[in-house]
């Protein structure tokens, strides 16, 4: 969940192995499960292996991370150091080549992986922490070698998203994530504006230093009552969860806060939406062909509303 | 990830044991980390440890889900003959009391469960798959753990959400995740109807054998080109990722599938919403004490368009 720029130049000199032996062609043996721990055995069909990494704490990697960092054939890292790092900590020793995987380098990086991987290698990817593709480098990735026509696997494990989720003591049942809030206060505002009448509780990672001003917009928009927790250093020896209102916690916050720092904010309670805000969705669909009545029949049905109400709030609109 | 009723019966008789024995009662000892993985050791301060189970893999349980396994003193489980194979497959032998802890049991369980951890008890709640309290038992015993003003913490680890979006080949970096569809056709036309505007990706559950039905109902509400992918059986022997257009993929649907489901949908495409959409809001923002002209700027820069262009939409549909 780092926000960028992390690992710039770790490992920037190892990209050129990508993919440059490519022994191991495939002999058309099919996937077999055990091999999607690794690379083992060579001579297989490639694939791409997305694998989750722990968020602070060794002892949440699976024993089939470990093996598929032993056996793939490349390793493409978020940072190569901390990759590297992690490997350690497990005791285990990377076996295949090492190559960063970032968001500057990701397409570049892409045409090599993707030959690696037809040519019957084993790419596993990692971020720096949690599931790669879920707010971090890896989509891309994956779309190039579904697109190549290979497979791709994932192992999954630990993700900040769905931690603070447990953690909020909120319900959770459903939920959105937001990835960073916005650096910039108006642009915060506004995300924090199109969450107003967000049913879902919502997630979202903010940087330790911005976390009070950030809170303190969530409350000049959402007002200081909404229910939210902010989870600090999850898994980590300081880990914190601080749970209350928006106004509490800006108060909080405002001392001042360290560490990585993930936001879970209560769903709004519901709000029926008025015949008046559904005027333009039934003018769209009249636009697209459909009948006045029609429209406001299925509009009305899909949102609660009245059609007779929606036809009258339609007729005064247009004047 | 089970919809319901799983382990109706199972483990029904143990619940008395909760709490029946209150030894170890707290010496005020300060949480340290370690103790995180389990009950160990006994007479420090009480806990609640939420853990991620396997969706399907063995390999996928953490080191320290096993050791919290084994060292728990009460382990509550939504199925606890699920809870009891997993552990015989990690050749963990479970120390702790077990408890069903399931939809139908959860509130009459609580009360016993929270006194365990004000007893100076380590609780352990696993549901059959993923992570407790997304989609699943757990929030409500959450909530009392932290009210009764005892610790929660969380061993992070599999779940079907971040494993579906990494499968999906589909940009994820903002997401949404509503549960199971809804069953009855009308409420999943409703259901879809909400994601037509929804720029994250969707993340949904659904059986087997409604998937052909769900699907033709999203083709319906949401047109045959929404790009989407079918998650079915994930880390699993027979797990497949069926990538495509919704219209494709209900078509494939309509054969019959099998196994466990998970669906994520592409983000809707942005549109930008009309000054007639936004009068609702302005209007709510009035009856609130705002001035109109204050009210349609604030909107405006929020939604992204002209203030006079919303003044004159309000002034229209006030007639």
């Amino acid at each position: 969940m780092d926000e960028s720029d992390t690992g710039t130049d770790a490992g920037r000199d190892e990209s050129d192995a990508v993919g440059a032996d490519g022994s191991g062609a495939p002999h058309g043996g099919s996937a077999d499960r055990d091999a999607a721990t690794g690379g083992r055995p060579r001579g297989e069909c490639g694939r791409l292996v997305l694998a989750a990494t722990p968020l602070g704490e060794t002892g949440d990697a699976s024993p089939r991370l470990r093996a598929a960092l032993a056996e793939a054939d490349v390793v493409a890292a978020e940072d190569t150091r901390r990759t590297r790092a992690l490997a350690a900590a497990l005791g285990v020793a990377i076996g295949g080549r090492v190559v960063s995987f970032y968001d500057q380098v990701e397409s570049a990086r892409i045409p090599a992986l993707v030959e690696s991987i037809a040519s019957g290698e084993t790419v596993l990817l990692v971020t720096d922490a949690g599931m790669p593709s879920v707010s971090d480098p890896g989509y891309s990735l994956v779309d190039a070698t579904i697109t190549a026509g290979h497979r791709v696997t994932c192992l999954p494990g630990p993700s900040a998203v769905t931690t603070a989720l447990a953690l909020s003591g909120l319900p959770v049942d459903r939920f959105c994530f937001d990835g960073f809030a916005p650096r910039k206060p108006g642009k915060r505002r506004e995300f924090f504006a199109t969450l107003r009448d967000e049913p879902r509780a919502s997630v979202f990672f903010e940087s330790p230093h911005r976390l009070a001003a950030c809170l303190d917009d969530a409350v000049a928009v959402l007002g200081p009552d909404r229910r939210a927790a902010v989870c600090r250093e999850m898994t980590k020896t300081y880990e914190e969860v601080r749970r209350g209102t928006l106004g509490g916690l800006a108060a909080w916050a405002a001392e001042g806060v360290r560490g990585e720092i993930s936001v879970v904010l209560a769903g709004a309670a519901p709000r029926r939406r008025s015949a008046a805000d559904l005027v333009g969705e039934v003018e769209r669909r009249v636009d697209g062909g459909a009948r006045l009545k029609d429209a406001c029949a299925q509009v009305g049905e899909e949102q609660g509303v009245s059609k007779r109400e929606l036809y009258q709030a339609v007729l005064t609109a247009r004047g």
